[in-house]
């Protein structure tokens, strides 16, 4: 499913490039820039994790989904794919359990 | 392709509830308890905003690689699928071009 | 200096309680509450990040500033003093050279 | 007493620049550069708000004197000094209440 979703939204957020800044969100944070999308993936990850202190578990998710909506937006804006992000974490999870941690250590530049 | 790593990583994550603290990253991450996950998520939306300003397009990948790998470890300590927020970006994106923004305002509680 | 001006804001963001919270700033931050408060630390850190990684030293001092207001609002809200912090970084540092690193890991906790 | 305590603490972390990096856990920031900076504000900013979210109060202290130390370390780094910080806090509160959030708002860039 979230192949579909995921893909989808960035195929919106390209076409978004055409779009007029002044009636979409999305055109306008591209409009005004890198520095701009930056922000919100910062407020947004605070965000979540002030909601994660909570009991909400909806809110968990609604600022989880404007953290990951905000950072496909960079991906976009960069020129980047997210298939390229799920291939990171994939070629970190195609190792069997115990190698997990040295991989992930390894991998950190 | 996406669906097929989320599904798996949140499968994987769920598996390392049962996994050894000293030997896996994430039963470790578990055991420290949500702080320690949110740590995390703070620490690695600062390294994506970082890398975001440089120019090394894998580093922003790594990053943001990191980012979600931790924000599916919180979903996974908080019992939340990761469906759930695919869901709510789909719910988003389901209206069309110009209703988009002012969907995003209602949505926000 | 530091003194009488993080001294007097204190004191400026305490009579801030009882001011009407549609015409003071800092009285709607209180009004709204502590999650409020922290948004605004989490996106005046990510803005003080982005800044740093800009040319515009003007432009640093500003987002830090907005830092620093930030955690002072929160201290007020939360009853405690800026003495406290001033303390604390005292503490640490009435310790002479070397011993510097192992006394901040030591008051880690 | 908070000027004593800033200033004095500036001319450490200046004195510091000299100082060796594998004794020195300041002299190791300044060596490894500005992004290990940055990521400890990150970081910092990060446990500020979880701290803040919990009932220690001392964990606040803690955590927000480990927010502005970075801080100060990201000054000296950049070669900026603190009362450059604080004259910024203090032009904003020089004017009588009311006007202060227009204030705040004309010196948002």
């Amino acid at each position: 499913m979230s192949d579909d979703i995921l893909g989808q939204l960035m195929q919106v957020l390209e076409s978004r490039k055409q779009a007029d800044k002044d009636t979409s969100y999305v055109a306008g944070l591209y409009h005004k820039g890198l520095d701009s999308i930056l922000k919100k993936i910062g407020e947004e990850s605070a965000e979540t994790i002030i909601a994660a202190k909570g009991s909400d578990n909806g809110q968990i998710i609604h600022e989880m989904a404007d953290l990951w909506f905000h950072s496909l937006v960079l991906l976009a804006h960069k020129g980047l794919s997210v298939e390229q992000v799920l291939q990171e974490l994939e070629r970190r999870f195609g190792l069997p359990g115990l190698e997990e941690k040295a991989s992930r250590q390894q991998s950190k530049r």
